[in-house]
């Protein structure tokens, strides 16, 4: 029997949790994120210990449900799934996400066997696994999800990750930086769809503008090199590769039964395919934020603007330790702070230090507005300060980032740096000042402007996406 | 005349603002502070535009102050300084910080004349001089402040920062990090006291036992090496370094007209001299806190955690690229979760990854307190969740933490990674969140546990507090 591929598994109509409880916890807890995040097929739980569970009817066994089930979510020990397998089968199952474990990262050979038993009879009777030991499928617009926590929306971002917990994470994380996802896959052990099936379905998934990876091993490297090469010459590929020294490998062994190799050989391996490797989460979401944002940089000329006294050197120093080129501010925009009357003129450069406010002529966003013109830089940093204490009588957080004037500054790409500055959670002020820069933050990424929590983190963002943009150009010619 | 030392100026019993004002802004700001921190000598605004400043007797001039003055706060105009001078010297001032801006810094060669003519007069006159271009002194337990959002409280931290904005930056991020100052100086050109004299006073202050830097250049730079080793070899100094690339050096000439060196020189010295470097403001603040709360550690075995799955896969990488030791789990440790009925106690590693919570024997505070008692770890790393969403029905702070057992686990040094996960602040649920975990922050520091957003910069941090107490003991012997 030819495979399914992963696309005919992806719009079920019907999906029967089994092993389901009302427990809310492990298990039970693939219930409740169908339902509120809407999907409108049919939901069954699975479970002869329940008549009912979050509110629909349960049924004891797979065969007993009266329709036909596309999608399978299976929470049962790992000794029950043959037989759930076989009636799998029965119902014209076409995919099983196991959220079922203790298999091979167990490093039973006992676990290891059941594993492989489990991919035989899959195949004979071709269903196709995402799993075991994993959290499986979140695709908002078909409203299916593992966690109730994730938002309806979507977005075009694409996530592989072979971690649930770092799956979790990456959504999360990413959605309060803007980033939403088309799809986000947790594929565990990877015994039969596996990191290259992923990798190829979103290269080719037009739901899919920017793919991100989590991966701590591959079962066909060649495979993957080719698979990561071609997607990445269509649409920007992140990879974050967990388990890269010897005690990061032995969690990853015993975390998804892989075999991590050496560091050196992945950075290598991911740049050759013109792909671009995350350092870490944090990197990751940079990253994803960037692409997701950003329209292709090719130039390293930075302009930097609204940091004071030390800020702006530090600016200065994180951008260029990350490879950003910080010219000179060129000669004709002295000259037009003079005609404009600025005294200190001779004085701004580039990073533009804006503590002179005495100056009322120029400000952070007078300096990126005329930045935005001037054709020798490529892209522009505004350090943009969160509302304080002395905004709170008064000035909104439109009123506040009109100080920037970031929207005529939008002829050049802008990566915002919003400082998280964590102060007594339990003073009003800090409270209120908290959700401001909430909202501020909102503002701009629904102006499509990126933003971050360091100068640094924003250059090496920067700085990577630069290179992926620059190596794609020259494929292309 | 002998010059005045810098602690013959740091207790005056009264204090002059000279182009005080009421607006509450620049120049007026320096009254304020002094009057919420609760200096307890006498406070004289000086502005002949005004009678009365923030309650307080306004005089015309120094000269007309009816008491002797011990120090003066200038918010004058740069031409204005050489006059005020005269009048301080006739009342018998001993330092004066001067606010007032506008010299070298701004690469006039009148600019720099009056500096020198400044610093001519007030050396004539016996007066010394923080500054000029800075934010001055800010020491607490004096009631002496620049900004009135700083704290009362003292600590035993001691920061000279050649840059106000990185100054008031660190004293805030540190705060909210439990770090509490014993003084806090930013000194700007530092035209008479430099950042020699400000290292060499922390360095025999009884104050202050951890000593944080930031330096844009040194006016000497054998007599700087010379007092950093020297301040090295008693108590830990950090040092960040702005100006370090070309761009960064053109910024600091022009924020405090400092000459500043390439970035490899500068790391070897501080490195050579036993100080500690620090990348950026995050890695001063990280280690602020580290030499803060954690006692001498000397080897680098790690355990950790409280991570999951992928998570746990992630913090064996960084504390392996931070250079740490992330040692197997000791067999003895195996045997111990065995005899307590953990049944995956064969696939339990180091770090621990606690996504098995079927099993109720296994808890991360378990297998920190285990690690605790174990002589192969030097060190422990509790990755600590913050509350979320599902704790928010009766779960308190001090439940949820109780879960990790610090308190059992603490005759080992602890390093606890509490990420900052932002998500929608216009949810309730999220403030709500935001608040209990600051409110967990609060009580770890509380019992001198230093927290950090992310492994990573734990793992760094730990590492370079290992090497300075290794070299201070290598030293030593």
């Amino acid at each position: 029997m030819s495979r399914r591929s992963l696309e005919e598994i992806l719009h079920p109509k019907s999906i029967a949790v089994v092993g389901a409880s009302d427990s809310g916890g492990r298990g039970g807890g693939f219930v409740v994120p169908l339902l509120q995040l809407g999907f409108d097929g049919e939901i069954y739980p699975v479970n002869p210990r329940y008549s009912e569970i979050s509110g629909l009817t349960a049924y004891p066994s797979l065969k007993q449900i009266p329709g036909s089930v596309d999608y399978v979510i299976s929470a049962v020990p790992a000794a029950a799934v043959p037989a759930m397998l076989e009636d799998a089968s029965q119902k014209g199952v076409k995919g099983i996400h196991l959220f079922t474990a203790r298999f091979s990262e167990t490093g039973r050979p006992e676990a290891a066997r059941l594993e492989q038993e489990i991919l035989r009879t899959a195949r004979t009777h071709g269903i196709r696994i995402i799993g075991p030991n994993c959290m499986g499928l979140y695709y908002p617009s078909e409203g299916i999800s593992w966690s109730d926590d994730f938002p309806k929306k979507s977005g075009f971002a694409g996530l592989a990750s072979q971690s649930g917990n770092v799956a979790g994470e990456v959504v999360q994380t990413a959605v309060s930086r803007g980033v939403y996802f088309s799809k986000a896959i947790s594929y565990g052990n990877a015994i039969d769809l596996n990191e290259c099936d992923y990798l190829e379905y979103f290269a080719q998934d037009p739901e899919t503008k920017i793919i991100l990876m989590y991966v701590e091993g591959v079962k066909d490297g060649r495979r993957f090199f080719n698979s990561l090469r071609q997607a990445a010459s269509c649409k920007p590929v992140v990879v974050l590769k967990g388990g890269r020294g010897r005690a990061g490998a032995r969690a990853a062994a015993s975390h998804t039964a892989s075999l991590a190799g050496a560091v050196e050989l992945w950075e290598t391996l991911v740049s050759q395919a013109g792909a671009v490797f995350a350092e870490d989460l944090g990197e990751l979401i940079d990253l994803a934020a960037s692409f997701y944002f950003l329209p292709p940089i090719t130039g390293r000329r930075v302009g930097v603007a609204g940091g004071a006294g030390g800020a702006s050197v530090l600016a200065a120093d994180q951008c260029e330790k990350a490879g950003l080129d910080v010219i000179p501010l060129p000669v004709e925009l002295r000259e037009e702070l003079k005609d404009r009357g600025v005294a200190v003129w001779d004085w701004i450069g580039n990073p533009a230090d804006i503590s002179i406010r005495v100056d009322e002529n120029f400000t952070a966003g007078y300096m990126l507005e005329i930045m935005s013109r001037c054709p020798q830089f490529d892209f522009l940093i505004p350090i943009v300060r969160g509302p304080d204490r002395r905004n709170r009588k008064g000035a909104s957080v439109d009123t506040h980032l009109e100080e920037y004037r970031l929207h005529e500054s939008s002829r050049k790409p802008l990566l915002a740096v919003v400082a998280d500055r964590e102060r007594d959670p339990t003073e009003s002020d800090e409270a209120w000042r908290w959700q401001q820069t909430g909202l501020m933050k909102a503002k701009l990424v629904a102006s499509n402007i990126p933003f971050y929590p360091t100068i640094g983190r924003a250059a090496r963002a920067a700085n990577k996406l630069i290179d992926y943009y620059q190596k794609r150009s020259q494929y292309q010619h």
